[in-house]
C-alpha cells in the first residue's frame, strides 16, 4: 500500500454492523471504484477478511488488515467496552485516527461504544461537552441538518445550545449555506410548549443573536419542509425521528411497488415513467444519506447505520473522506466561544 | 332536530382549528352525507355558522347551534383556557358529553386546553392519571395502535404502563385484535438502551404477563413495520414521530407529482397505473386516520388535526360516531386493576 498526499486514508472496523466484515469490505471496494484516492485501514479478524479481499484484488491493494479478535458487540453498555475492548476493531480503528494515523474513522457498530470511545480517545473540541450525531436530510426544497440523532438520550439546554452552533457550523461547511437558520425540534410552535430543557434552550438560543439565527420552535412535519437549515433535538427524540422517517420511506416505496406490479396496465405504466420515477426518488434514498458524524470530536469518526448494506456503507466512507478534508473544528470552537460570551 | 335511539348526537367546537367554522361545518355536512345518523349541537359563533348552515340545508335541519363568542385560542396556555374560557366553545361542547346530553364531542382546537378540560370535566377512568391521544396507523401487514401522541410532553413509567393497557384495550375494540402484542418505543432494541422511564416501564411490563403480551423494546422503523400492535411512548416523542411521518408522506406524494407530471411518457404512464395507485396510496392518506382519541377519560372524546380540512374532520366525526357505541371503559378499568394487583 502506497500513499501520497492526494490519498485519505481511512480506519474501518471491519466487524460492526448487523452484516459484518462481508459489508464493510464490499462497501470499500465500491467506494474505492468510486474515488481511487482512498486508501484503508482495516480492523478486524483477519481469517474473515481475507478470503473477502480476494474477491476484490484492486482494494487488497491499497488495503493493510490489522488483526484482532476482539470486537464490540451491538448489547454491549458502552461502559463494558470502554473497559473490556481494549483490542476491540472499534477501539484500534478509533486509536488510528488519536495518533494521525488515519485520517478518519467509519463504523457500522454499537452507537453508544462508538460515542463513549470517541469522547475519550479522540477528545471533544474546547466548550463542547458531548458529541451529537449529525446528518444532512433531504426536504422539499434544499437539504437540513438534524442533529443529535441518537448519541444523547438526554439533553439538557446546555447541550442543545451546543448542538445548535454545531449545526451551525456543519450546514455552513457541507451545505454551503452562509447563514443557516436553526429550529429547535418540539411538540408545537407556541412559546410554551415543550420540556423544561426545550423550553430553556429556546431562551438561551433567543439571546445568542450573534452566534446564530434562532427561528424558535419547529415541528416534527418541518423535518422535511425545509422551513429551517438545522433543526436541534436531543438523541431520543432524533433517532425514533430519523428511524420513524426511514421506515415511511421503506412502506411507501413497498406500496408504490404493489401499485406498479398489480395490473398490465400499471407495469406499462410503470415502464414510462420509470426514468423519471428514479431521477425523483433518488434524493430520498435513505442508503444515499448513510454516514452520519459524531460532531464534537476532534477527530472524523463516521457512524454507519448498523443495518446498512455495502452500497450504504460506501456512501459512509465517502462521507468520512469528505469530512477528512475540511477543518470545521477551529469554527465550532470560535461559535461556542462567541454563544458562551452571548449568554454571558 | 329529532333524535331518536339509532342516532348518534355529537358536540362540535366549531371555533377549534387553523380554518374555524368553515371547516368545521362542511366536515359536519361531509361526515352527514355518509352517515345519516348523526346529530349535531354544535358550539360558537352564531353569527359566522348560520351562513354557513346556508350552503348545507339537510346539516341545519340535524344540527343544534348554541352560540358563544368566547374560544379556546391555539396558544393558549391550559391553565389560562381552564381559567378564563368557561364559556369557550370548547369547554361547552365537553360540557355537552360530561352531562350526558351528547354522546361525544369532536376538536380541533388547542390539544393541551382540550385535554385538561377532558380531565377535569368528563373525569379520569378509575386508576388512570392522564389521558393520552391514541390513533391507530397504517403498517406493512396490519394497522397498529400508537400512544401517546401529544398529549403529555413528561411521561414517568406508571403513565408509560397506563398507555399500554388503554393501547391493548383500544387494539381489542377498534382493530378486533384479541390479544395485542405491546412494544416499548426506544432508540435501540437491546435492553440496556434508553431513558429510566423507559427503562423502568419494560421493568414493569415485562412482570404484567396476566395483563398483556409485551414484546421489549421497538424503534422508530417498526412504527410502520407492523412488528408490534401497540407502540407505547410519551406524548413528546409520539407527536414528533406522528408529524415526521405525515411530513414524508406528503413529502414523497410531493415527489410522486414531480414524477408523473415531468414528461410525456410519465403523464401516460400515471395515466395507466392511475387506479393502482389510488387504489394503493388511499390506505397511508393521513386525511383518512385523522381522528384520535382522548383515551383514559369517561366520556368521549375526539381530537382533530389543528391544520385538518373538511374532509378530515368528516373523519373526526365519524370516529367519535364508532367510538360512542362501545364502552370500554370497564374493559380498561378491569386491565388496570390487574395490572396493579400484578405489580404489587
Amino acid at each position: 500500500m502506497t500513499k501520497s498526499s492526494k490519498h485519505i486514508l481511512l480506519s474501518l472496523d471491519a466487524m460492526g454492523g448487523d452484516k459484518g466484515p462481508d459489508m464493510v469490505i464490499e462497501g470499500a471496494s465500491i467506494a474505492l471504484r468510486e474515488n481511487p484516492n482512498l486508501r484503508f485501514l482495516v480492523y478486524g479478524d483477519e481469517r474473515k477478511i481475507k478470503p473477502l479481499f480476494k474477491k476484490y484484488p484492486t482494494l487488497e491493494n491499497v488495503a493493510q488488515i490489522f488483526h484482532t479478535t476482539e470486537k464490540v458487540n451491538s448489547h454491549d453498555k458502552p461502559s463494558v467496552a470502554l473497559r473490556q475492548s481494549r483490542n476491540s476493531s472499534m477501539r484500534l480503528a478509533i486509536n488510528a485516527v488519536s495518533t494521525g494515523l488515519a485520517q478518519g474513522v467509519v463504523s457500522a457498530g454499537n452507537t453508544g461504544a462508538y460515542m463513549a470511545m470517541g469522547k475519550i480517545f479522540l477528545k471533544m473540541i474546547d466548550g463542547i461537552d458531548r458529541p451529537a450525531i449529525v446528518s444532512p436530510f433531504p426536504t422539499k426544497t434544499k437539504p437540513c441538518v438534524m442533529l443529535d440523532l441518537g448519541a444523547n438520550v438526554v439533553c439538557d439546554e446546555h447541550h442543545l445550545c451546543q448542538f445548535a452552533v454545531m449545526g451551525k457550523v456543519y450546514a455552513q461547511e457541507f451545505l454551503d449555506i452562509k447563514n443557516p437558520t436553526v429550529g429547535l425540534l418540539n411538540v408545537g410552535e407556541e412559546e410554551q410548549k415543550g420540556n423544561d430543557a426545550i423550553q430553556n434552550a429556546a431562551q438561551l438560543l433567543k439571546k445568542a443573536k450573534k452566534t446564530l439565527r434562532f427561528e424558535g420552535f419547529v415541528e416534527g412535519n418541518d423535518i422535511t419542509t425545509g422551513k429551517v437549515d438545522v433543526i436541534v433535538t436531543d438523541g431520543f427524540t432524533g433517532n425514533v425521528a430519523l428511524k420513524a422517517i426511514e421506515g415511511v420511506i421503506g412502506f411507501t416505496m413497498g406500496i408504490l411497488k404493489s401499485v406498479f406490479t398489480s395490473s398490465i396496465f400499471s407495469k406499462i405504466g410503470y415502464l414510462l415513467a420509470m426514468r423519471a420515477f428514479k431521477r425523483h426518488t433518488a434524493q430520498i434514498n435513505p442508503k444515499k444519506y448513510n454516514g452520519a458524524m459524531l460532531i464534537g470530536l476532534r477527530g472524523i469518526a463516521i457512524k454507519s447505520h448498523g443495518g446498512a448494506d455495502a452500497v450504504a456503507f460506501s456512501n459512509a466512507i465517502h462521507a468520512a473522506a469528505k469530512f477528512a478534508s475540511h477543518d470545521m473544528n477551529k469554527k465550532i470552537e470560535k461559535n461556542i466561544a462567541q454563544l458562551h460570551k452571548e449568554l454571558g
